[in-house]
């Protein structure tokens, strides 16, 4: 395993400015004006897995963004892993607090910053290094492998369930491994067994057939921005519980156990609120803020928008407002069925002065893993092998809903392996990749390919 | 006064293509990318106005935008009429939505459509065309005249007022003339005698020191956006009633003899809400629609807007939300103290997880004159002879706060005879003026200065 170590030490330098090229491309999945850019991104990635010595690379269309698939099958007898990962990106606004152009990725610090790096594109080249790593060391490569690698994970993932659906024979494996999470903490490598769902959706009130003067009508006609600010108000309570009835009904409720070790976890909560800049931290009662993160649910204002919003004062009533809003899933609470629930609830409660539009924009079920199974065990060790320290179980609050899909039609759970940061900045300006995680993560991924041929 | 109707018919072409010189220039004041437009429109308007034969014409710097006056005082014995008006406009946007360029006026269906022609470019100009008319038929100007042309209204006159308090004697004068209202309703020449207030705000909640991503940090933190729709969800109640304590307090009610004439008003509630495309009017309960928008002050949210506001999703709990808001006051509240109370009142509400931001845009007291004047009994005989029917009295909801300062700094009161028609979407994409009443303005206009030198 030396030779590992090794040949990701000479190539250092080769593997960074390999990154720094799949980093340039603005693939940024939920804007149609970067549509080629995306496709650009795709090609290059393909073109880059068969220069790997990967089999059967493909670029597969679909009706939103293409996936990327590839493979490497020459051991019958060993196990066949499915690496998942997303090559698109967030959009970048408010592009005025970057440091450096999003995509033109700079190293400073032992970091690499742009957008992707930590989210998923850094994390996504590790397994392709690894792979490479592994190829080249032992001159054969040890297990069966299989890549998909998807340009829609920041849009809602809409084409993929799908893709797997009607591809489950190809995509057919025993177990699937995706690097799209963070550590805990600093030096403290983690696996994750628990993700939220999500239900995304929109939000609209129309009033008026156009923005009014409010000198004249002011006082006569309900105003769409209100209104939304009425319905946003009744969606939790003042104590952060969501008053969406039925809501809660499906929570699966954390055992002793875990709030045990939740509790073990090195968390400091003073630390945790300078680093975002909030004076206190907010939320449900009852329920730590790890807790709070992993395994409740919550319902956040992505966005909101309606009538005048530049420089200066105009005194309209806007004819239209708008809101994004997310609720976050744990176990096990179903997208759709949460939904639901929301839009029956909104339209209970709105005034029948204005009309409102609700339109689900994508949804994705929570999804766990059971934490006893050769792939978890092997995983610590590889880990630990890389990092020199003991990993740990964590849960996220994040969402990758294709983990459901995966163990719903392929039968396989996944293990997530997951190289980010706390302060990777994802989805924010300055997204940023320790390169000491990069390599290490090379390292590591490589190693637990070896492992899982030992039995 | 024939002469006049035949000066005003054979200049018509001429009238029409100095008035669309003149609307060409995008004075918006609001926005600061147009000040040369701003201050390009007024040397244009100076010049015009001194090619009529007016009189130390001058452009006052000040310091937001120039001030235009000219004057002509050539009977001493006679009345002195100070004529006020605006050269700015307000913002065009949604651009989208206008069916011809904002700034390239065309005339269709015998109106006149681009931003500026009704508010008040248009109406501003009324008065420059009848001085023209009176001064060429008769060879003299039977009244002395005084004109002030401001180009900051519509971004709140923020330095009218001191400009008034510094030049009181060259503004001296027995009465104000002002056109930048509109009839009640098409044929029905008004003359307005009360004007509402306004207080605009602006709001700033601010949360963690960047956009966070929803999944890792939703529901551990208070989300900026959702703080102010609270926030705003408690500025009324769902009577359409203010709560801020004490906003109330100075209001002063409506007579029985208001409420009767308002009632004899031909308003048909059915129509108004086909006009501007709602299912019901709403608004502080045991009020008409006229007494709501005429005597009864309101609060509005203008624009509102926090996180990702573009295409798809962005799962982020924003940094920070912001709402403009503004309050139409009526007789007797003040705008300062409206302005405090409603400071004060949303600190109260405010919770301790998120810092607020206050910044008051502007504010302008309401207005109300006496209508048994003579200045009052002549402008509707003046309306009478230009457009045949019996001028009526009515109030406006909207807000000219420089009417407070003309009745404060120079002791008189303003008299309002607006020429604007409710289909003129004033403040919204395809403003529009009729030419009728542009025309007819200028034969009222001119007959009401005839009629001021008759004792």
């Amino acid at each position: 395993m030396n030779k590992v170590k090794d040949y990701i030490e000479q190539n250092r330098e080769l593997f960074l400015s390999q990154l720094i090229d799949f980093l340039k491309f603005p693939s940024i999945s939920s804007r149609s004006e970067h549509k080629e850019d995306v496709r650009n991104c795709a090609n290059w990635l393909a073109n880059h897995i068969k220069s790997l010595g990967a089999e059967n690379v493909n670029v597969f269309e679909t009706e939103g963004h293409p996936i990327v698939y590839a493979e490497y099958l020459h051991n019958e007898n060993a196990p066949t892993v499915l690496v998942y990962g997303h090559y698109d990106v967030q959009p970048v606004d408010p592009l005025d607090l970057w440091n450096s152009n999003p995509f033109e990725p700079i190293v400073k610090d032992n970091k690499i910053f742009a957008r992707g790096t930590s989210d998923d594109k850094g994390q996504l080249f590790i397994h392709l290094k690894a792979f490479e790593t592994v190829l080249n060391t032992i001159g054969t490569f040890p297990i069966n492998i299989k890549f998909i690698f998807e340009g829609e994970e920041e849009a809602g993932s809409n084409h993929l369930d799908e893709f797997i659906e009607q591809n489950s024979k190809l995509l057919e494996c025993d177990t699937v491994l995706i690097s799209d999470t963070e550590w805990f903490d600093f030096g403290l490598p983690s696996i994750c067994y628990a993700l939220r769902g999500i239900a995304f959706v929109e939000i609209k009130v129309k009033g008026p057939n156009r923005d009014l003067h409010s000198g004249s009508y002011g006082g006569t006609v309900d105003n769409p921005a209100e209104v939304l600010a009425y319905l946003i108000s009744r969606l939790k309570d003042r104590y952060g519980r969501i008053t969406i009835p039925g809501f809660y009904d499906k929570v699966l409720e954390l055992t002793t156990e875990e709030r045990e070790e939740f509790a073990r976890l090195p968390f400091n909560e003073k630390n945790y609120c300078q680093s975002i800049g909030v004076k206190q931290t907010y939320g449900e009662n009852g329920f730590s803020v790890l807790e709070r993160t992993w395994a409740r649910p919550t319902l956040e204002i992505n966005g909101i928008y309606g009538g005048y919003t530049g420089e200066g004062a105009k005194t309209i009533i806007p004819s239209e407002a708008s809101a994004k809003i997310s609720m976050r899933l744990v176990p096990n609470q179903v997208a759709k069925e949460i939904l639901d629930l929301f839009s029956r609830y909104i339209r209970e409660i709105a005034p029948p002065t204005v009309d409102i539009e609700i339109k689900p924009l994508h949804g994705g079920n929570p999804v766990m893993t059971p934490i006893d199974t050769i792939w978890m065990r092997k995983a610590k060790e590889a880990l630990r092998i890389a990092f020199g320290v003991e990993p740990v179980f964590i849960r996220e609050g994040g969402s990758i809903p294709v983990c459901e899909t995966f163990q719903r039609v392929l039968g396989a759970s996944p293990v997530l392996i997951g190289f980010g940061l706390p302060t990777d900045n994802i989805h924010s300006p300055n997204e940023n990749f320790s390169l000491d995680n990069f390599f290490g993560g090379i390292n590591a991924i490589a190693n637990y390919y070896l492992l899982l041929n030992e039995k």
